[in-house]
């Protein structure tokens, strides 16, 4: 019997699964996360991992821009030693088996909207709150990329006020409820200036100890989201929102009230189901697996 | 040769369209608009104009809600005595060739997409300034409708502002450019109170003829589609954006200034091809025509 294997290379960590089966949603056979290594020795990691089991295909994600034909990669911001390189398809030398490359954000959004919280809809808008704000329009298991692969970036529609955004605009999403956000949000509620950027663990952290400043960022960036809920609702009208990220881990200060706040807020809407992620750190293996399936099909 | 009709069924005008051929881009046979009657009258009003012109299939828009499988109207707000009644059904018996309705929105914006200014791009969104707005994404020559039928509504993202709009939220972009709503802003700006509201018609004579209140309130107009524009490309990354309806026909006060800003405002965006609309009053016709297409296809 054959397997699928996904590979999700991180800037820490690369996560390892093996699926049993070629149609991506089988039993998981093995799953193993390990620190992140050059690209040759993953190649004997993978050749580790996988022992002689068969493997009919495999997927890694790439976090960067490449060439879909080639997998080359254009420019990976946080992993510049890819840069110029096929990681993908020196794994596959490495472990004679035949593999290409998925973007990171996608994976990670097609893991959730068919195997995570999104299963069973055919319609799934999925929402990323990490360090930036990653957003994907998933139907039928496909991404809609949009004309030019720009579309679901709903991180960056503004929502208020005159933040500057790591984009260049003003007020986006991404300046309220961003992770790299949340500690300068923070700082200024306390009028303690820039010096003092804290992640934004440290701000929930501070939140749960009873500082009104960082409820205060939190129940803003809740509102913020609330708004970017309807906002998908009125122009794409999925079926289920997913989210999740890093943000979301502590939901009842953020993902919880923006739900509530949506569902308060909407008028004409046709409000989606509403869902917190379930895959956790696996969503972007689980989406490398599904498009190792979708190779092989 | 059998040619294919369209029927634009509208509050105070119908147009009639009868294109060659039986892929709904054929030569005009003829067309013609009237005054909007009766079901009825409008039977006998098809006869005389289809005359022994063999026709294939025909569709007819219907200006509100209606069940897809039987054509029954739930609801017109503008036309109320089509309430729970088939009007394609009824015309498809006075006329005596096979029927359907399409709602009048989507067919033109199909129209507008496929023949008029969208025509050769596989990727359109289209934007209609009328009384409210209306929008749809047409892909492939097919309107993505969203889960429950609500896709589109780029009317109804926030854009600013604390103006209460039609469908229950402030600050859309219909309270900013709704051809029922730039009476009213230019009533405030002028500090006349809501006792004067004019058409948007004459908020345009008005800035022609030099009246400063008027021309910040297209000014307004314009800036605001243009972050709306930018929203669009950011969510849906069409390849081309189509912007018509009444309050277009003026572009020069608020669609090409829109236009402008989105260019010098995009930051990461990848901008469509931004375009006036071409079909005039007729898209909705075309639209027709092409989903009687659809139909026999």
């Amino acid at each position: 019997m054959s397997a699928l294997l996904g590979i999700d290379y991180g800037g820490t960590h690369t996560k390892l699964l093996l699926v049993d089966g070629t149609d991506g949603d089988g039993p998981i056979l093995a799953r193993e996360s390990v620190r992140t290594a050059g690209v040759d020795e993953l190649g004997q990691e993978v050749r580790r991992f996988v022992a002689d089991r068969p493997v009919a295909q495999f997927a890694m994600t790439v976090a960067g821009t490449f060439d879909a034909g080639t997998g080359v990669v254009r420019r990976s911001v946080n992993m510049p030693w890819l840069d110029g390189t096929a990681p993908a398809h020196r794994v596959s030398e490495a472990i004679d088996v035949p593999g290409s490359a998925v973007q990171d954000g996608i994976a990670t959004a097609v893991g959730e909207a068919t195997l995570g919280a999104g299963r069973g809809a055919e319609d799934v808008f999925v929402i990323a709150l990490g360090t930036g704000i990653a957003g994907a329009h998933i139907v039928g298991g496909e991404v809609r990329a949009g004309a030019h692969g720009g579309a679901g970036e709903v991180g960056h529609i503004a929502i208020a006020g005159e933040h500057r955004c790591s984009c260049g605009q003003t007020g986006c999403l991404e300046t309220w409820i961003g992770g790299g956000q949340l500690g300068r949000r923070w700082a200024e509620q306390r009028g303690s200036g820039a010096a003092a950027v804290s992640t934004a663990h440290e701000v929930v952290l501070a939140a749960e100890a009873g500082d009104e400043p960082a409820q205060v960022v939190l129940r803003n960036a809740g509102q913020a989201l609330a708004k970017a809920l309807l906002q998908v609702s009125a122009m794409l009208d999925p079926a289920v929102v997913v989210v999740g990220g890093g943000v979301a881990r502590s939901p009842q200060w953020t993902v919880h009230p923006a739900f509530d706040t949506a569902r308060r807020d909407a008028t004409f809407h046709r409000l989606p189901e509403m869902r917190l992620a379930e895959l956790g750190v696996w969503a972007g293996a689980h989406g490398a697996v599904l498009a190792a399936a979708h190779e092989l099909a």
